[in-house]
């Protein structure tokens, strides 16, 4: 019924996360509509992106070149680590604005279940960093979630007896949220770790 | 702070409709996670798509030959044909399978507050097709709201004096939907055009 370039390019599009048959038609006919030189500019950056970027030598962030745009920046602290899950944590604590360090991505969290032990991230990259002691403080930056606390566990004993400062985000009420809808557990750590005006 | 590819890649992605920079963003890492091969994949079928896609020249649906699969298929009943407003409204009713006739898309609907007049959609295209005689019954599947009742109107206006039959698609409860919310209109019609068991 419908051609086969059409059907081709739905399969393609359905791979996508959240994508499913209905919107990857929708997309198709978007495209179709569209200038040309749209779907010409879409597949040049989508190329390159798979191309042109590869894991920063120094923090496996995301990066054009050996060293990524925050380790080749003199103005960011050295002594300041902050140890991520993903390329995407990286993404949502620069858009804070509030930290000046740098970061080193694990590419992954602890997970003996799925078969993720210490070897399976970049555990052993950290602690190579961490021994050429310029390091003074480890901000373990891990999702809030049972996996997350468990490499922070594991990380913290590693690091511990180096004798550098190691921290975790701080936890409580998000904003803009419901103090009503709020779960148990987060309740009970902004109580707990409440803060004098 | 992010790589020049990445922000390129999100930016041509916002452009879908119904992608924003997030769901572009969580794009992006899918496709650097994902087999290298994939992104290929999707690129060629979309410039394919546009490359290799027209319109049938008898029905004007969407082809990669100049005449349609449909228009093509000597099974189809030639006599019936269904005036439609997009190639999707043709997806829509052929996975209904209970089609058998041939289609017109006039790629549009009138609108003259938006400039859309009949000499803007495929109306002067369908009559020609119409004057050949080998039509028996137009179906007027046009979209159950003004513009698309007003396009039916003017349609069924200037198809009327030939002596073919003209219909519509059937109003009324649509399945799995709650009787409770049904819109005033639509109950109306319904209990109008109600069906003796």
């Amino acid at each position: 019924m419908t051609p086969e370039v059409f059907k081709r390019a739905i399969q393609q599009l359905s791979k996508l996360p959240g994508v499913g048959e209905k919107t990857a038609s929708r997309l198709v006919f978007f495209i179709l509509k569209t200038d040309p030189s749209y779907v010409k500019n879409l597949c040049s950056s989508l190329l390159s992106l798979r191309e042109k970027l590869k894991l920063c030598e120094e923090c496996f962030s995301l990066s054009e070149t050996n060293l990524c745009v925050i380790c080749k920046n003199p103005s960011r602290d050295k002594s300041l680590l902050c140890v991520i899950e993903t390329p995407q944590d990286l993404v949502a604590i620069e858009k804070s604005r509030k930290f000046s360090g740098i970061y080193h991505i694990l590419h992954g969290r602890l997970s003996p279940l799925d078969g993720i032990t210490p070897n399976k991230i970049k555990i052993d990259e950290l602690l190579v960093r961490l021994k050429r002691g310029a390091i003074r403080e480890v901000i373990l930056a891990l999702n809030p979630n049972m996996e997350g606390e468990t490499t922070a566990l594991y990380l913290s004993k590693l690091i511990k007896p180096r004798g550098i400062k190691i921290t975790h985000l701080a936890q409580g009420i998000p904003m803009g949220s419901d103090l009503e809808y709020i779960d148990e557990v987060t309740m009970g750590r902004a109580i707990t770790h409440r803060i004098e005006l």
